[in-house]
């Protein structure tokens, strides 16, 4: 077997290990399916960027040519960040992809596993996915959600995606004994707007208390993840309602055209970009940033536990 | 960080692991959630007894002021019986208790945690959480079930509580894998009745019978818990029949009130003891003492396996 | 405890471990309650000879009277091919039958579990288990899906059984994980039949293939199994469309009847075999057989690897 042959660690990530530094994961299908080329990889730049700032190490998780990727360099980046037909990897396929020597953007599950594989305890991401409206008889749910329950990594979000059936997914994930902590807020952010109609399960108000929650965990060997829900900043937000008018528009769209399946959720957030006149893409582009400033400060505040 | 420094284990548990003797968890939402002062406390203090008089030792398991506490003495059982606003904490919060300084009481799902995590291996309680009635649209599913999936102790109860959807609750617990073992009968139990509409997926007679099938899961390296569903005695139970037409008036005195989410609960339970005048509370304090004493003679047997 | 006087691992099988010789773990339900005697001692005799042709080892799993039998004898087999009322045993009830001295058939997630226990990493069936039709309600899903999803084997099939509801049983394997390859396919095999109307998540066209990308798994650390789609040959298919009728009025019958629970499914096998005139038996061999051929291939790939 090759198994030792198949992950690269970029190497300014294997030195914030050797050194003890935080490390932030980041997840790659925001940048082989989330935006067009080249704004991808100046996202995708900016991000890693603006953890660096905060004192931290970003790790682009990744499969390139049948490798997986602990960090990519900036000329892997652009490498991915062009790939013609570029795999979604999840749980189920990420090793396909490995094996195969295909190459593939990470969901929320494949990061998480990487993650965790390469020993970082800490991963910014847009929004998770979950439970997909209409699941009571489609059965739609993401492996994000089966992912949290078992890998124990940090994720901060903005919330689960909010195309998606929020309440839902707030169920599933107290099923499963995920904690979902609304960061310095008593409501659940809904991704693109600040607010969404449910309470939050839980609340912290400081990284160094998250840092505490999941520190506590591992003493306990409690098992699985933590979903952070951090609102985008006020002046970046588009409100709850206005964002509640525009899916609901996408939505009908999608079902009178008979949209369904793995093609419902891109066809809803292209939509969804038409209907915002281009402000969902700065919105998720914020919250983004948001998302891995929180995410660095947590990395920060574990290095010191 | 502080993780040998936030587990109490009270001095009678700590001994009765040094001599090999039998030890039965007790939860603890019964004392926070289930009754009010000072019959909680009462109740609590009765049902240790019991175990003490059948050979074992009791092990309430609670968190106080952030440490998790693996059994009680009698100011800390009075101390968390009048606690002002306790959390009912779950997989998802156990820890977050104990990192944020917080008491509470413990579910079944993070009862189950604890005592694992030292190392008891049976556990008595009333019934446990399940399916909600309307989950095909709520998904409103305890985290009690994902729990008995994944941790290895033997839960001791007079079935899910009969506000649940059992026929839905016994498929979800075959689908995850679930050992359901009826006491002494071929029917599940429910709650405050013996019977109900169900068979029981499997049945044995003996607490040694179901110390040697919990140990052959062992030793074939199962994971997981079993729950045995054991019948309240017949001269304290309610009828079926009985209860059916109170669980139907509850519900939809509940619909009518528009009482939705984490409220349905406490809100069928109380309008459940108005319309038995008392006699659930009564039932239900015989079933937890009737569920002590079998916990009790299966930790004997497990201890002499 | 008895722990190690459980299992009796068959002379041919200890010996081809000793070896580094690769063996295929078959099922045994469909001897105890899939054909009645002698057909079905034949039949379970018929693969494993098929299994030695192709250069592995066969090992038959089953409890007889109490011990788990990692591969049985001619005699064995036999005596399990005519017991009277045998337990069909899944994750629940693999350790009850053994503790109670049972005897029983064992269901793709049991097999798992002691192939796994073994060291056996491939296994061949029929089809597997999951959603069942009508599960948005009734809430009736196999515990197979749940074991691929923690127990690392390789699991050749035809499909799920075409009684089930595909398109239900495909979204939870992508939930929890679980890799799903066509072989040699784009579209998911409906077990009597080729094809079915749902795209396959995965292909991929040599043993060797599926080999490496177990490997890769193993090698990363990724828990769980993964399910082989097999179509059955050509020449002894039963055309989608024409199996499609015979299912609506098999299921329209039991409708009627009012057939429910754990009674549907061997009644919808049985009328399938009436309104194909035996013909769902003899596709239903035939599926076996090159399942285990495949199987057979995989291991040898594996053994290599
Ligand atoms: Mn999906
Ligand atoms: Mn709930
Ligand atoms: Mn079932």
């Amino acid at each position: 077997m090759r198994s030792n042959n198949i992950i690269d660690v970029h190497a300014p990530i294997a030195e914030a290990f050797a050194k003890g530094r935080p490390v932030v994961a980041l997840e790659s299908t925001i940048i082989t399916h989330g935006m067009p080329w080249p704004r991808n990889n100046e996202m995708a730049g900016d991000v890693e960027a603006l953890i660096r700032k905060e004192g931290a190490v970003p790790a682009t998780i990744a499969v390139i040519d049948g490798r997986l990727k602990i960090g990519l360099s900036d000329q892997e980046r652009e490498k991915l960040a062009q790939a013609k037909d570029p795999m979604k990897l999840s749980r189920a396929d990420l090793a396909f992809a490995i094996a195969e020597g295909k190459s593939g953007g990470t969901t929320v599950a494949a990061t998480m596993i990487a993650a965790r594989m390469a020993g970082i305890a800490v991963f910014a991401t847009g929004g998770i996915g979950g439970v997909h409206k209409g699941a009571e008889t489609s059965f739609d749910i993401s492996a994000d959600l089966d992912e949290l329950a078992r890998t124990p990594v940090i994720v901060v979000s903005a919330g689960p995606k909010a195309i998606l059936d929020t309440e839902k997914t707030l169920e599933v994930l107290e099923t499963r004994g995920v904690p979902v902590i609304a960061y310095g807020t008593d409501t659940m952010p809904a991704f693109w707007s600040r607010n969404s109609p449910y309470p939050a399960p839980l609340r912290l108000d400081t990284a160094e208390a998250i840092a505490r929650f999941q520190a506590t965990r591992t003493a306990l060997g409690i098992d699985g993840g933590m979903l952070i829900a951090n609102p985008v900043p006020a002046e970046e937000e588009i409100a709850a309602d206005v964002m509640a008018g525009h899916i609901a528009t996408a939505q009908r769209d999608a079902d009178e055209k008979g949209i369904s399946g793995k093609n419902v959720t891109p066809f809803l957030l292209a939509r969804i970009l038409e209907l915002t006149d281009g402000a969902s893409l700065v919105t998720n582009i914020a919250l983004v940033k948001n998302n891995a400033r929180l995410a660095a400060r947590i990395a920060t505040a574990l290095a010191a536990e």
